[in-house]
């Protein structure tokens, strides 16, 4: 169990999770052994490459099940949330100002690929498709396991997006309750739904496809545009085409790989390879009536320039690029790749 | 006029300042000319150095107002946010789901020393008062426009906590409108009045005085503490304790200094040079209900580990250590110093 506390001003919650302290983060550095636009390569130190499989806990999940693995899942060695175990949180005293709750949760890493210094770029379609397979099967398992609400599947490139290791990765947290950022998503798509009679989502995916003013690629399931009010210059958004509030219940993954890999692809010819968040929302379990106003989606958030002060003490985000001209570069980008 | 984006499902606004972008990143390099711990000198190549005054906008305030000035203030060459001028913003359409409206407002740079490798804990109590004295200064001029709703006081300090010029400097933007975060605040602050007929600021002053528990330093009119639930590693919020939701109508202003002088002093003993953001809240000018129930407070927040996808994505924050650790080392690193 771990302990997550309430802010009594603001209901913000944090997790306390001691243990994540001793992580290896001078593996950073590994980095540097190794050309990431050379050829494709093993570090000795890294517990991530193949070959060092028993430096991380034991898989929970390999494809293929063999030596030639190409993706593995296991256990976060430093999870920010912990399982069911023996420690006993002492819990709020009635009537206090200051509340908190026992967290109960997974913490899984996605290992994407048996190098070290392959990226979303370098990668071929074919291998990104294993990778976004092995990541639905684990969503899926975590989700359907009564304890959790809801499951964060997240991705942390370079360190300025707050990576801790430089092996390609991406994460899956379970967690017993719903997290501020969906509810304020769901809370809005409500607001939006009552006053328009139609999910946002959708509504955005039918102006965005006629105009094609911010659209940056499509195909017959999913829509890639950058967002009217981008908080990240570049920001992207995977969405499918048909309305689904649950991501376990997408079943068109060959085609959310395509979407997912290309938007990529035209982030790296643009940008290079850049720092990024990426973060999928679906809907929380417990929030049903929610089904026929949210819609899942991805989110790409490339961290070129921080979250400083002004962003941290207001909210507002400042942007130096328009969407408009930022979905330009992106679909000409791929366009130019195309040829 | 800057346009100002609305998102259609959060609320959330975003500015758009093209010309942020020619900001000159580089000048952070100069930040290798010069020891920040050896002694205090000027780089020629820095705007913000003492015998550069020309490379900046003409100042609002020096002080002293002479040629051995310890404090400038002057407009942002590269503003987030533009006074009035004469570009014409297309305005939303009627009826559309993405909403825009302009942004007028200042944005100001206070150069807090002529000294390029100073900082809060290599400056003396006397010449931070007299920064602060400064900041205040503009502050109340700014709110005082009949246009400007909010100002937004924040410091970045060192690259990761998004600071683009070594030379220490913090910023006002004044904004015609409420920040988000400060609403939230706001609102929060009623839900808490309206439940326990107290603010929840003063609830929490009384609490952390008596107990002392999270209590990191105090003086006659202002606490520091180490917040219950702190989204930041060593996370500390600056209070009055008195009730006072406007900044503007502190009148104690070398013992606000004092607080916040001897806060960073305790941080830095801690933590060696760390980055972080400060900001102040305040209570905005049109929610004159809140007089009752919010009350203005500085927070600190040390950027010791990145804003990453899980946090980006749910909202929820992951914290390495208990505030009432962090507290009693602040507390200690102190009580060494002063004997």
């Amino acid at each position: 169990m771990s302990e997550i506390r309430i802010d009594p001003i603001t209901g913000r919650h944090v997790i306390f999770a001691v243990e994540r302290d001793l992580r290896p983060t001078d593996l950073w550095n590994l980095a540097k052994e190794v050309n990431p636009m050379s050829e494709l390569d093993y570090v000795q130190k890294c517990p991530f490459c193949k070959g060092n499989e028993s430096a991380t806990p034991e898989e929970i999940l390999k494809v293929p099940d063999s030596e030639d693995w190409k993706i593995r899942v296991f256990p976060n060695k430093f999870p920010a949330i912990k399982s069911m175990d023996d420690e006993n949180m002492q819990s709020s005293k009635p009537h206090s100002i200051y509340e908190k709750y026992s967290g109960i949760g997974t913490h899984e890493v996605i290992v994407e690929s048996p190098f070290h210094n392959t990226n979303y770029f370098t990668m071929n379609l074919e291998d990104f498709t294993i990778f976004i397979e092995a990541m639905v099967l684990r969503y899926k398992a975590i989700i359907s396991n009564k304890d959790i609400e809801y499951v964060s599947f997240f991705k942390n490139h370079q360190k300025l997006a707050g990576a801790s290791l430089f092996h390609p990765h991406s994460q899956l947290i379970g967690l017993n309750s719903v997290p501020d950022f969906v509810k304020y998503e769901v809370e809005g798509s409500k607001t939006f739904f009552d006053k328009t009679h139609s999910c946002p989502y959708c509504h955005i995916l039918e102006l965005e496809l006629s105009k094609k003013e911010r659209l940056v690629y499509e195909n017959e399931h999913f829509a890639v545009i950058c967002p009217f009010a981008p908080k990240y210059k570049y920001e992207t958004w995977i969405l499918p085409k048909k309305h689904l509030p649950y991501f376990e219940t997408e079943d068109n993954i060959d085609e959310l790989a395509k979407a997912l890999y290309f938007c990529f692809k035209a982030m790296y010819i643009e940008l290079g390879d850049f720092p990024f968040n990426m973060f999928l929302h679906a809907l929380p379990k417990t929030m049903k009536s929610g089904e026929i106003y949210y819609h899942y989606h991805f989110e790409i958030n490339p961290r070129l320039s921080g979250n400083a002060g002004f962003e941290l003490g207001t909210g507002i985000y400042i942007n130096s690029i328009y969407p408009e001209e930022a979905a330009k570069k992106l679909k000409e980008a791929l366009e130019k790749e195309e040829k």
